[in-house]
C-alpha cells in the first residue's frame, strides 16, 4: 500500500521553517505531495506561480530530492485553487495532512481544521515540530520584513531571497 | 522499505483516548509498536505487567488489529524497561514516534523531547490531536478518580474498567 | 430575587457548541437572554435579523425551552445594535455574562473584556467549559467551510443547515 | 427553585484572591458553599481545622456575608474529607461549581476535572477571572513566600497573617 | 558607557500600563527612548502627532521624568515613520528593545520579533511584566470602549482622557 | 550610579541555554551577578559547590568575561543559600532580576514571583528571550538524559559534560 502525505501551505513565500519540514518528512511516506494551496480570503505577496515556482526551486536546491530517495519516497510539487483541501487528498488518494509547528499558538490554530478535514474526508493531520532554529521563522514576517526593505536571507531559501530582491 | 512507527507511554491504565490515537495511526504504517515504557522517576498505580495486559487486551477488543490490516498494518505491543526511548526506537528500525495531544500544553511538554530523540537518533515525533472527545481523559485523571473510587468506565476500554473493579 | 444571565454572541450563524452553552446554562438561572450582537468592526456572513431567526428556531428545535423550565427558568432571545453590552445588561437588570470557552486562547480574549464590563457596570461574567464535542466548532470555522461548498451538519443546528444550502 | 453554588478549594490558606472570588460570587446565589476539601495526594501547610477556621474569620471580617445577604443570598463555610467532590454537591443540592481563575493555565487544568464533574452528576463549572490585582496571588506562593519568612500580608486576610506570624 | 533602552510602540492611544512600562524601565538606564512607531500596515485611530504629543503630555503630567532623574536616567520621546525599528535603535547607539508584556500570548507575538531584531542589529528585547492591574488594559481595548462612547478613563491618563473628549 | 543586574537560577547544572542567557545580559549591564540559589524544596542532582564551579568554569571557558568587558561590565559568580532572593538583590544594590524564557510557559511560571519581588524589594524582573537554538534545553532535561546514560553534550558546555561523564 502508498503511503501519501499532503503538506498543504499558502508558502508566500517558502521559507527555512517550510523547507524544515518538508526535509523531514518526504523520507517517512512512498510520496510527500507539498501542496500550495489559493486562499481567496487572504491576499498575497507573491502571485499564485511564482509560489510554486520558488518552492520547486529551493526543494532542489536543498537536495530534498535526494533526502526523499533514501527513504525510498519522492516529493511532488503540485497546487490546488478550487474547492477543500481534503478533495485534493482524496483525488491523490493520500491518507495524511502534515503540519509544522512552531508553537503551541500553532496548535491551537490547527486542531480545529485537524478535525473538519478528519469529518469531511477521514484524512489525519499529524504535526510535526519544527527545527528550534527556525521557531520563530514565518511567511509573515518575511513579508514584514520585506516590506520594509530588511535583508530576509536568514529566513528563506536562496531562490527566495534573490526573487526578493 | 519498511514504515515503522512507535507509539510510547506509561499506559498506566490505558485510556480510551489512547485507544483513540492507536487507531488512527496503526492504518498509516507498516507496523506501529505500542511500546509501555518503564519511568522509574514515576511510582505507578498499576504494575507493569498487568499495564502490558491490559493493553493487549483492550487492542483486540477495540478491533484495533483489523484496522491496522485495513491500511496493510499491524500492531506490536511490546515493553521497554531499561534505558532510553531511543534505543528501542533504533533496534526496531522505527523511523517515527507518534504521540496523542491533547491541548497545547501538551505540545509544549513534547516538544523538548521530540528535539532530544531527534538529537540523539534522528527519530521524528509526530503528534496526532485526539478525538474531541477524549480531550479531557488522561490516565492520570482516572487515576485520580479511582483513588475516590468513582466511575472510570466513562474513560478507559472495557479490560480496564473490569480490572479496577 | 430574579437571577439572570445574559449570552451574549454574534451567533453567526448559531452552532452546536453555542447550543451546548445555552442548554447547560438556561436551567441553572431564572432567566437566560441569549443576545445577538451587532459588532460593527466586523461583516457578517448572515443578515442580522437572520441570525436572530436561526437562533429562535434553533433553540426551539433544540427543546432548551423544556431545559430551562425543567430547573425553573426561561429562555429570552433579544437583539443589541446600539452601544455598549453591558447597557441592555444593566436594562433587563441580568448580574452575569456567560461566556462558552473552549480553549485557554479564547480565555486569554475574554478576560479583559470581562474585567472592562465588570469596571463599567459591576456585572460579572462567568465562563463554562463546552462540551469537548464542539470544541472545534466556531461560527468563523463554519463560515470558512461554508464558503468552500463543504458540508457544514456536523457543526450547526438543522435549521442553519437547511438555510446555508 | 434555590440556586446553590460550591466553591470547592484546599484553602492552604485562603487568599485574598479567594475571597475576591467568594465576594463576586455570593450574591448571585442563594446560597454559596465555601467548601474545604482534604486532598490526601497532597501534604498541607495547615492543618484543616486551621484552613476551616481561618476561612470562616476572613469571611466575616471582610464583610461578605454582608454582600452575599444584598443579593439575597447567604454563604456557608463546610469541609468535604471522605469521597468525591460532586458528592457533597449532590447531597447539598448544589447545581454549580465556581472555580476562579487566574491565567489560562488554570483553565487547561480546571477543564478536565470540570467534564468529569459533569459526567459523574451532571454538575456545571463555571470559572470566574479574579481581579487582576490577586492575578498572581495562589496558596503556593503564599506558603513559599512564609517558608522563607518573606511578607505574606499584601497575599492574605488579616486572619491568615496574623496566624501565620 | 551609556545605557540606552528604547521602548517602541504605537501608542494609539498611550495607556495606564505603557505609563507603568515607562516608570519602571526609566530608572533602570541611562537614557529610556520612548518611541512612536508608524506602522503602514495597521490604521490607527489618533494621527501620529497626536500620539506623540499625548505621550510626552502624560509622561510629565505622571512624574516620570522624576522618576527617571531618581535612577540617573531620562526620558526621551520620539518618533519613527520610516523603514526598520532597529535603525532607530542603532542611529541612537541604543543595545536594548524593552516591551510590556500582559499575558503569555504577548510573549509568544514579541518572541520572533526579538529575534529578528537580534539578527538584523545585534539588539537584545527585554520584556518586562506589566502592573496585574493593567494586565487587561490594551490601546485596542480603549478604542473598542472608545468607539462605543463607553468611560475610558480608569484605563488611560488623564491627557488622553480628556482628548478622547 | 552603577547598574546591577541578578541572575538566579539552581544551575543544576549549567546549560548552553543559561550561558546564552548570560552572554547577552553581562555586556548591558555594568555588573551582572550570576547568582545559584539553594532551593530547599527541591532535591538537586549535583551539590551546590559543585554547581558554582562548573558554573564559573563554564563562564570563563565560553569567553564571557570578555563579553563583559566588550560592553564596559563584569560578571560576579556567587551562590546564595539562605532567606530570600530580594535579600541578596538588595545587598548588593542590584536593580534587575534577569530570567531567560523559553516558552509562554516560563512566563506564565515567573510572572508571580516577578510580582512578589517587586512587592519585597522594589526590584523590576526583566525577561529576555533565549536563543531558538537552546528553546529546548533544560536543566530537568539534561537531568533526565543523564540518568538514562544518554549523551549530554549537545545541551551543556564542555566542563558539565566532563564532569558528567
Amino acid at each position: 500500500m502508498q503511503r501519501i502525505a499532503v503538506i498543504p501551505g499558502s508558502f508566500d513565500p517558502v521559507t527555512l521553517g517550510h523547507l524544515d519540514v518538508i526535509g523531514r518528512t518526504c523520507h517517512l511516506f512512498d510520496e510527500t505531495h507539498v501542496l500550495v494551496v489559493h486562499n481567496p480570503a487572504k491576499s498575497a505577496m507573491l502571485p499564485f506561480a511564482d509560489r510554486v515556482r520558488l518552492l520547486e526551486e529551493s526543494i532542489e536546491e536543498a537536495g530534498l530530492n535526494e533526502v526523499a530517495a533514501s527513504g525510498g519516497g519522492k516529493i511532488v510539487v503540485a497546487s490546488w485553487s478550487v474547492g477543500l483541501l481534503v478533495d485534493y487528498v482524496t483525488e491523490v488518494g493520500a491518507q495524511v495532512l502534515v503540519k509544522g509547528i512552531r508553537s503551541s499558538n500553532d496548535v491551537t490554530y490547527e486542531t480545529p481544521m485537524a478535525i473538519v478535514n478528519r469529518n469531511l474526508a477521514g484524512v489525519e493531520t499529524m504535526m510535526i515540530v519544527t527545527d528550534p532554529a527556525h521557531t520563530h521563522v514565518s511567511s509573515s514576517l518575511v513579508r514584514q520584513v520585506a516590506s520594509l526593505a530588511g535583508d530576509v536571507s536568514p529566513y528563506v531559501p536562496p531562490a527566495v531571497a534573490r526573487f526578493l530582491k
